[in-house]
């Protein structure tokens, strides 16, 4: 018996697939990291660069570029081919590249004998991750989307701003779509335990200044604040990916708010759409379930519908 | 200018006082460390063993043994002294002795000119806290009881158990007194989130071996059912005390539940118990006044009178 | 497939042992790890208070106590058990200690079904190696010794504190038996890669009080001084344990000097004594034969001569 | 008394600065970052993007936008503004912006009333090193440059593939001229602290594809492999930056190859480039002269000539 080296392959060495690995790199998170690109040389270079780090680090990851054809396997697949979108597409344009990426992709990983776990930071990440469960036939477990990961943590760094304490010790989650439609579940917004509703009713002067709408709609737009000033967001993004793939690795079975398949959860099924769910070594090992308010639900089945409406439009593709 | 290293006295270096060291240096929390103690012998000793680590951690820390006159350039001082009870003690011998450790250790620690923050893991953690901050004289901001921050760390780790997920996706205290009238503030424990009250209510039958007084005795008793089969309990405490340490460093603001004095917050003065405070580079910034309700009111009220009357009792010595 | 968790098992939870695993744990080398010991209320007691740093540590690693029987699926089993001397033992007194428990412990291990690899830390650390490696039939490449992993160690440390540099900016090791007889192979001393031979001779003045000598006692007396002193010599090899461990359990391929079965290496066999390997997820990847000088040949000699006479004792038992 | 927070400025937020901030936060390496850019939008994005790691590390690091006026405070300055060339610039075109860039930065740092140390990656880093030594008139051990500190990690990555070994049991320089004219020190290559020549001379048939000018070239060469397949290197050296900052925050006193003002030491005055020194708290401690032989003497003259060539064109700009 020799132990078993844990792999991941990166789907796409961009931005964000390259700033994912320099992340787990950093971090120790896995043994070996496979950068796989439609540009062999793009993914060498990555590979190259990041193989550099080695002596400046405290464990060594094993990084190279590959191909699907060597994916059979990996532990964990992470695909971020086109998680940022290029200028001028319509929504249509982005559902199309979409498909197209995720079949150019995903059939030969398959073909590659691949049966470890899928997590998708390709936008738009709920259809894509929608999109690979179907075409992969994986238990919906196997198949995770970044979701609303990053929108929490965005949250988190901007109430941890807002009341001056370490975002770890905010709790919450930015839930549904990862778009437009999202929205914060405020009814489980807690700062250190204490619910966030109970600190503004209480302190109402010293926290007059905050505005809850205004976090959320912060939260929401964070993405987009980055990327119109630099043309990406992608080390928010890559420490999502990696905070994941850590929790999958070492069966941590943390909490995190990720695109899943819902299957009756929250009165949805057959769809992908930002809830929490406890990660573990089989991916989702279950999903969490809030009591959300009326509102809240509201906003999350709003949000579902337009997810759907695009699957669906998807579909006409 | 030269960059100001970052310094770490830790007073005591039995079990606890030593563990602490190994911990801050397995997580690279200090620049250096400066073990103290009544036998100087045996803090070269730790502080020898200790050093002999540095070829296999990440970053360097400096372990060196010393007195209480180097004291003054800290910036936080822990006192492990006595932290764990010895066999046959009664109360009132164990309150005596914790007395003439405190006058014997802050007295010169004071002498050396320490300006810093003092973090006491010495037992009863809330009566040598107190009796700390009476005698330094400093702001109570400045002294920080480990208090319930361990009991806190076995409640979730137990919960992490139950639900099988990730100790630190629970969120919950033990609060009062660091010994037998300690509760947990079950209104406030959340699993991701979900307050666990919503989740019992939901899941019933799942969950109906569950029993929170358990989950809750269990906690409390943790402590000595290990102290009963091993005769010390310190990897935890050096842990809990290591994390506080980091928070203070690093100006994290974490929430932590330490043993602080209070000054009006849940309607009770001039008394250290266990709260959940924010923890910087001040020391404690600031706490937490979480809504507790009636019965945890009660029972926390209880506490305080607990401690109050050793307190009492103390005086009278 | 599920990702399959890094699991290690330590044989003796005492000092060493379970400072090994507050060191991994901290460190976040292993997904499980499994106490054992002959008292299960010592294993239980070192689990439950290890499974409480949990919410201070940066990764989850799950610690439980066991059996022998459980050591089936572990990757790595560590040794620790009487890895500290007993007041007045006789050195044969010693040996039939290390006879009883290397039975008492590998047989039941091999019944489990183990197939990783041992790292053995009970002393005399290169008899009981040896005798492991006779006990389990395993290759030699699967049984590794601490030797003289934290004898080099405490060499780096001394000289790190002489010359006011970072530990692992100076390479070299301590070799021979992990005892009286070992010694430093100056010829292979490096500071930050220059020879340590060619700083003595071009700055005679500047370090004119440095005798290696000396520095060469001291490193062989190191844990002495340390026992002598607390009891227990405990962090810095547990440390060096957790180094060994992880670079098999990530597969890095780390230099290390440990106690390995020699088959011609250094013109010595059917021994097992402190040299330089290359340690991966095979155990020992291959040994390093350094280029030793006459003078530090005849050390290595004598020392193999030391450790085989007491194998010869050992045999007449 | 409060603690001292480590800051450190980053000034130039594109691929090196930001790739330096991420390592760092990754790593915890300080506890705030000031990303500085001529574009304040692009600081500002990249700064916002850093700051929704925290969620998903495991320390705080402070993260945000400022300018040169708020560098005083600072311990640390790194300047990666124009650390990557752009296409079809002529050397002299480079040597102007280098100079105007420096003079743009260094000015306004030091009005902020800066006293901390200067980490540059800018390129030619070794004239950019020597203005910002002049500009700024501080003392040579506060003013660093990274020099071939990446040449030799790719050195040090390039051998441990070769020999399947953990890059850190390497030890090894390139010296000289970050650029063409660099060479690698053989006399003082160890692996595991033997000596790379003896290994060849040992194992002549094992290696006998092992070829010491090709390594040097594929060393000298990585960069550029890199940058003509995604037109920028900025992983590997921004790993560099962030290992010499955590030498000088914690004082380590690493040995790491640096671009450093010589005064007399490998005969040379006056002139910038890569040798080894100890990285502590005051920035270079000292420099590590190697006893290299005729042939790396009369490499590293010739790498100086060619620096102080390009200085003196310079002047002449």
């Amino acid at each position: 018996m020799k132990v078993k080296s844990r792999k991941v392959a990166i789907i796409g060495s961009g931005m964000v697939g390259s700033s994912c690995a320099y992340s787990m790199i950093n971090q120790s998170i896995s043994d070996e990291i496979m950068m796989v690109d439609r540009t062999y040389d793009r993914a060498l270079a990555q590979a190259l660069d990041l193989s550099h780090c080695m002596d400046f680090t405290h464990t060594r990851t094993k990084v190279y570029a590959g191909t699907y054809a060597d994916c059979g396997p990996m532990d964990v697949i992470i695909i971020t081919a086109g998680a940022n979108p290029k200028p001028g597409q319509s929504r249509l344009d982005v559902l199309e590249d979409a498909q197209i990426i995720t079949k150019e992709i995903v059939t030969p990983i398959l073909e590659s004998g691949f049966d470890g776990v899928f997590v998708i930071a390709a936008n738009p990440v709920d259809i894509v991750t929608y999109m690979v469960w179907k075409t992969s036939g994986f238990p919906r477990h196997k198949v995770i989307g970044t979701g609303t990961s990053i929108d929490s943590s965005r949250l988190k760094t901007l109430l941890s701003e807002v009341f001056s304490i370490d975002p770890r010790s905010v709790n919450g989650y930015a839930m549904g779509e990862h778009g437009e439609s999202q929205f914060v579940a405020w009814s489980h917004v807690t700062i250190g335990g204490k619910p966030i509703l109970h600190i503004l009713s209480q302190h109402r002067e010293r926290f007059q200044q905050l505005d809850l709408a205004d976090i959320a709609r912060k939260t929401k737009d964070a993405g987009w604040e980055i990327f119109t000033r630099k043309g990406s967001t992608h080390f928010g993004i890559g420490s999502a990916i990696a905070y994941i793939t850590r929790s999958i690795l070492n069966d941590d079975h943390k909490i995190i708010a990720v695109s899943a398949v819902l299957d009756g959860e929250y009165g949805q099924s057959d769809i992908c759409i930002g809830v929490p769910a406890i990660i573990g070594s089989e991916g989702i090992q279950e999903l969490i379930e809030l009591n959300l308010n009326d509102e809240e639900m509201r906003l999350f089945n709003a949000s579902c519908n337009i997810i759907r409406s695009n699957i669906e439009g998807l579909a006409e593709v």
